[in-house]
């Protein structure tokens, strides 16, 4: 990867548009689509959505979760997802947010970004609860790769916020804490959008207060569809966000059916939206 | 598995030590090893760290990002570990921190402990950056597998401070409040010690006060060794979780050397330690 990972994408948004595919091979999802509940199943799934979209979409978001259901098979099946993807010109966020410290923490971004590994992707998700400095050997090797990371700082479920917006010694919130965190990285690298996003929940009713915190981020924002939020929830609660927010959609995908057309209708329909509204 | 995760890790502390021997392949403890560092690697150092204890030890922590660091053939070695490890009577706590909502946490929850997958183990890590009920999906399914959780509260780690100290707007800090969560789940499950443990770093000088808000957990303290806490420190700084703390200790099982005689003597050494002060 020559280019950044800003860069990249700035590219595919303009190419594409602002959605961010997610690859969520539930089992229930698979089921509507008459797959099998399987890491073949999977793979199936989310060569579908690719072949339905003709490629021409900026990025997807496997959720990792959903393919390790199926253990190493399943990790495989991810693997292949993501070399198909790639291959293609549609940019890879994984979402598994994995986070340790240390030599751990190197060791999980050695297993998107290193020499060892077979599972190869432009940019993860990640969480802080052990310290956002604590991530820093992870960020190191992202960087290295032109590779983007998006951390979590007020998730789309409302359980996650009393922990968000509980607050340091200093008065901020743990979210403001973060947010300024990814400012400052985002501000020692020299690009207008930088290498560190943010995944800020479309169902947040305080997004627009933590977006303004984050002017030189990437956001991605999970809750359009299934949990509840609208792409014109995004647009109201992220106005300063416009051209640089991601809005995810995951199950929505397949509201107007499962074949490869319905998807592609749909799919359409959803950038279309996008495009015009982010 | 029939009986719960706290019988078995009762009867196995009771029959060996409460010493959790981490499995933690880095490349430069494989070289150490005089092993590759690939996947068969990483395989072939845990099994030797096992043969070499003779199997007699409680239980092993293997860290998935050590083994992830190999794509899908890093994953299937893990899980040929995790299923020797088990074959023979060890207990295996998975330390991958992962955690999402809804149905993705269930996800998760299904590729340790569900039907469709290869990855077998007796109880995990995890953290709640997405709030401890976002969990819920995540822990139901570890319940119904008589399976262990283990929920980072406090690290190791000096960057983690400000975050888990961070307060709520009732005035308890983030550590305090999911310790409270841990302890209230542990009651309805109505034993002495219940499924859900808590990551409660020996390096931390808070470690007391956190312990006594869970009197119903069992305790993984990582940080002996290479983070610069002994065993001693543990039994100081835990004194009212003596029977149910298990020391986590990695990269410290080569201090005596790397063959399978050196690493037996070591783990003999580090369990009597254990036996002794824990």
């Amino acid at each position: 990867m020559n280019s950044s990972f800003a860069t990249r994408l700035n590219a595919s948004i303009q190419e594409h548009s602002p959605l961010c595919v997610g690859i969520d091979p539930s089992s229930s999802l698979l089921k509507s689509c008459g797959l099998p509940d399987s890491a073949e199943g999977a793979l199936a799934f989310g060569t579908r959505v690719l072949e339905a979209a003709a490629f021409r979409i900026s990025i997807i978001k496997p959720q990792s979760a959903f393919f390790e259901r199926f253990g190493s098979a399943g990790f495989k099946a991810m693997e292949d997802l993501c070399s198909l993807a790639r291959s293609k010109g549609v940019l890879v966020l994984l979402d598994g947010k994995r986070g340790d410290i240390d030599t751990t923490g190197a060791a999980y971004a050695e297993s998107y970004f290193g020499p060892s590994t077979t599972l190869h992707v432009d940019a993860v998700t990640t969480h802080a609860y052990l310290g956002i400095g604590a991530l820093q050997p992870f960020f190191d090797i992202a960087l290295r790769a032109n590779a983007g990371v998006f951390i979590v700082v007020r998730s789309s479920n409302p359980e996650g916020r009393d922990l968000q917006l509980a607050k340091l010694a200093d008065g901020r919130t743990v979210a403001q804490h973060l947010a300024h965190e990814i400012t400052v990285r985002n501000g020692a690298g020299g690009e207008r959008v930088g290498p560190f996003g943010a995944v800020v929940g479309a169902t947040c009713e305080d997004a627009a207060a933590i977006v303004a915190d984050l002017p030189q981020s990437f956001i991605l924002a999970p809750g359009v569809g299934a949990q509840g939020a609208t792409m014109r929830d995004i647009a109201v609660r992220m106005p300063n966000a416009k051209g640089r927010v991601l809005a995810n959609v995951s199950r929505a995908i397949l509201a107007g059916g499962s074949t490869p057309s319905e998807i592609r209708t749909t799919v359409r329909a959803l950038q279309d939206e996008a495009r015009q509204l982010l």
